[in-house]
């Protein structure tokens, strides 16, 4: 380590604060800065078309000298899914976990983006340098193999960022998370604590991974004559372990069926995060070959989504495999908010075709509880507390958390994303706010749609459109064809005659009214074609449908 | 009642089957029919535009001759809610307790109704007869006052309709639900239980209302310093008493506000349903007259509704009341499913505003869970299960209920809307089904938005339109003027200029190509248009606007 001069740690949020998902923040001492994950949030509702939203770089861009590369804590979207789209805009160095590099290069592969970008593999317990900072990855527990908490060392003191984590005394795969080292970096001093807000609301403690499995194994138990379907998410290959555990136990064969979970569990396999037996697997084209008692499908579709393979199925839209009476469907997920109803839907169509479903018991968080972060707080001992990872109410829950153990009210940061936070030992404060945002992806385009758009799609989306066409003379103004009427998404048109007709009444007196006025400025016709339409459609329908004039000079 | 006969009674529901709300069942025997409740229900994520959803009843306008009145069971939405559509095409008297009428006056008032429709209210205990039924009403409890069960006795026997209840021992207002009379007349031999599922998959018992009072009081004593703000449901006259009361006892003024709660209140002390203790009510101009600690608003918009007065208290878009640090919110009430996201949105909002949202044990549900599900069971020992008020999976929970408790699987007869019920004492079988659906209420446009246009909506809400226009010379089909594009919600002009650019030389393409093959039909040209504008489009960017051509002859 550097001698401690009197420069102060910047610690700047470019997204992931006052919401889920697109996590991604930067780190600067002096002339160097990382950035700790890189992720993607999904649409919210008024995102009409929307695909996903990354961050706005812009502040990386401007500071891509001092930039020394991506910390990434573990591999679900919300920390790697902005990366492919960042990285061609700043490339840089990416240093994570085996299966979090195994994950990102899946998403590399499909941006060509693979050749040019650098990727270091890091252990559980090793460091890198970068720049002024040093950086130790610490072995966590979460809904994903691999994760880790970050050290991050710098001249200016000791950050502890513990990424998304839980505390599993007994994870499926590999170690629990190692407390040990919490305490050893917290007995030397640690400035600021930023910590997983998910879960800060609930009290107690997220139950072990493995309280799952014997749900598993009591559930396979039960259902020894029927055909297993579990939907869960593809990325939780602890999960899928232990349904192929249960699998093996109980004498069935695996399928695993989604284009996602295919993948991950592909890449889980071959880097060895996750152990099946031999001849367990069978591709889905073998499953005619066994009785329904000898098979479970592995699926996505656990959150509703209407394209997924279990969405499929319970439509009766899937190639390969149709939902029948006796089948038994695990939901072994929680709904995330904002699905309620999608998956309430899968469920009442699962139901409908005669299978059972079972939602409960089948599901732990991945994220700690309000006893695990206290326990995370009392080994750090930080000096700061900077909430991470939650909406606003979520960061209040863990700010206050941290206030009841100790921690001075003053001393507890929460943060907007583009805060600029500098602290040293003396002190932390706001100095600053740099430029962020959501930048949207819809199909090809990035950041081409912007509020504007969505305000019309919005605005479409509601009561639809009419257009008002007209050709006019180009120099006595002179109707020679129109007004023409299209609609589209307002009303249906065979029904409603009569309303398009005196739709045209309405616009040919605008257009009479403009003559009398002696008005030839076509925006001002198109104002007042427009205004008069309105108004008679509300009196009429009680609806404002965008009103589009276009007039064509001849 | 009259003699036994050969002729079976027919049950239909029209409504409210394999769904949350749109209520409505009709009963017939022979000449006679009744019809119970008249519900509506709100859109689904997909009916874009649409305000409100009410039932087909194209099988009621056909039975007219038969129809002897509507039987309410309670005054929710989901019960009344398409009453006045409904009236205007079949009219006939309704039959419900005071407060229902009361609150369904209202309706009628509004939509000029209240003179033409016979109502008439009709006491707990109390029976009417309507041609071949007699129908009794039974005290029940539930999240609205006045609620009630149906006995409905025929020729063929009788059918217990719980309507949507809970079984609360200790009720805030009036009697406990009459469970002597269920045994009695469960006694003298059911026919068929019609029975809410809502809750038929939660186990154990739901708590009484009056539970949700103890938690005001306490966190009224924990919060004397603080302006207090309560969000609940407008019609749950029972949660507004009590929480009167505990403002009462720690002398705090209320205040209503929100519309439909100023109604509903204003209802509800007018028939005697609520007892507000002389002064206690204060304008809300009166507000600024008291300390905070010495006031208490009640609001609508605990379900995150973006024009409820919550939500603009917390957007700072209310008139009359910002949150501000210190305040106490209460969230008296639970997210209905596809609403969480909105209420997460508002609880966010509140808290940055610096306010302490309480949204943990301020609320019991107005549903049976399965235990009292179990309870009316055993005291009616219905022949047949008929579950009612749910989604798929409630109707079939309640349907695992049934069958535990020893009810034979072919007495359990889960229904689809539609679905004609024959039955009596011998049999219970489906013989028909009869058109049922759900029309669309958009502004005053009742049933004019179908799936055309929804199907459009959808199109222009995910990639908007882009408008093509030209003007042809009418008899060589020569271009006078154009082809001008336009789009709206697909992409910022101004920021895609070249693709308008390449667009509109694609469009000529296609004019010339059309020339060359000498295609000189209009929706020829059209589609020619729309074809390769479409293609060209997705090539470049990955999104498929709703595509538009409109050729004016000059």
């Amino acid at each position: 380590m550097k001698k401690q001069n009197n420069s102060k740690l910047r610690i700047i949020p470019l997204g992931g604060l006052e919401q889920i998902g697109m996590n991604i923040t930067a780190f600067e001492y002096e002339d160097s800065m990382i950035v700790v994950d890189c992720g993607l949030s999904f649409p919210e509702d008024d995102m009409l078309g929307i695909d996903l939203v990354i961050p706005d770089i812009t502040y990386l861009k401007d500071n891509i000298d001092k930039l020394k590369g991506f910390v990434i804590t573990h591999g679900h979207e919300d920390h790697i899914g902005a990366l492919p789209y960042v990285l061609k805009e700043v490339n840089a160095p990416i240093y994570a976990t085996k299966l979090t590099v195994g994950l990102i290069d899946n998403k590399l592969k499909e941006h060509n983006l693979l050749k040019g970008t650098k990727r270091k593999v890091i252990k559980h317990g090793q460091s890198i340098n970068l720049g002024a900072f040093r950086i130790e990855f610490i072995k966590t527990n979460h809904s994903i193999a691999d994760a880790s908490a970050l050290a991050i060392y710098s001249p200016a003191g000791t950050i502890v960022h513990t990424g998304d984590f839980k505390v599993d005394y007994t994870p499926v795969f590999g170690d629990a998370i190692d407390l040990q080292r919490f305490g050893e970096i917290g007995k030397k001093g640690v400035l600021a604590l930023m910590c997983d807000s998910t879960n800060a609301e609930r009290p107690g403690f997220t139950m072990s991974e493995r309280t799952v499995g014997k749900t598993f194994d009591n559930i396979f138990a039960e259902h020894k004559n029927s055909r297993i379907i579990v939907a869960t998410f593809a990325s939780n290959v602890d999960r899928v372990q232990q349904i192929i555990n249960s699998a093996y136990k109980f004498g069935r064969k695996v399928v695993v069926e989604g284009r996602s979970m295919v993948n991950v569990i592909g890449t889980a396999a071959e880097l060895g995060y996750i152990n099946i037996p031999d001849k367990t697997l069978i591709e889905i084209e073998q499953m005619k070959n066994y009785a329904d008692e000898q098979t479970v499908l592995i699926t996505t579709g656990s959150q509703g989504e209407s394209m997924a393979a279990l969405s499929r199925m319970a439509a009766s839209i899937h190639k390969k495999v149709s939902i029948k009476p006796g089948d038994t469907v695990i939901f072994s997920s929680n709904p995330i908010p904002g699905n309620e109803k999608a998956v309430s839907k899968v469920i009442n169509e699962l139901s409908m075709k005669g299978a059972d479903v079972i939602f409960q018991d089948a599901h732990v968080s991945g994220h700690a509880c309000q006893e695990e972060i206290k326990l995370i707080y009392s080994l750090v001992r930080p000096k700061y507390s900077i909430p991470v990872h939650g909406e606003y109410r979520h960061l209040k829950a863990q700010a206050g958390i941290a206030y009841n153990l100790g921690i001075p009210k003053e001393n507890i940061k929460i943060l907007s994303s583009g805060d600029v936070l500098e602290l040293d030992q003396d002190d932390a404060k706001v100095v600053d706010h740099v430029q962020t945002g959501a930048i949207l992806v819809d199909g090809l385009g990035v950041g081409d749609v912007g509020n504007i758009v969505l305000r019309d799609r919005q605005h479409l989306a509601e009561d639809g459109i009419m257009i008002v066409v007209l050709a006019l003379e180009k120099y006595n103004n002179q109707v020679v064809s129109g007004p023409d009427i299209v609609s589209r998404g307002f009303v249906y048109v065979r029904e409603s005659e009569d309303l398009m007709e005196e739709a045209r009444h309405v616009v040919n007196d605008a257009l009479d009214a403009c003559m009398e006025k002696r008005i030839t400025d076509w925006s001002k016709m198109k104002t007042m074609i427009r205004d008069s339409l309105s108004d008679y459609l509300w009196k009429k329908t009680k609806r404002s449908p965008m009103i589009l004039p276009i007039i064509m000079e001849v």
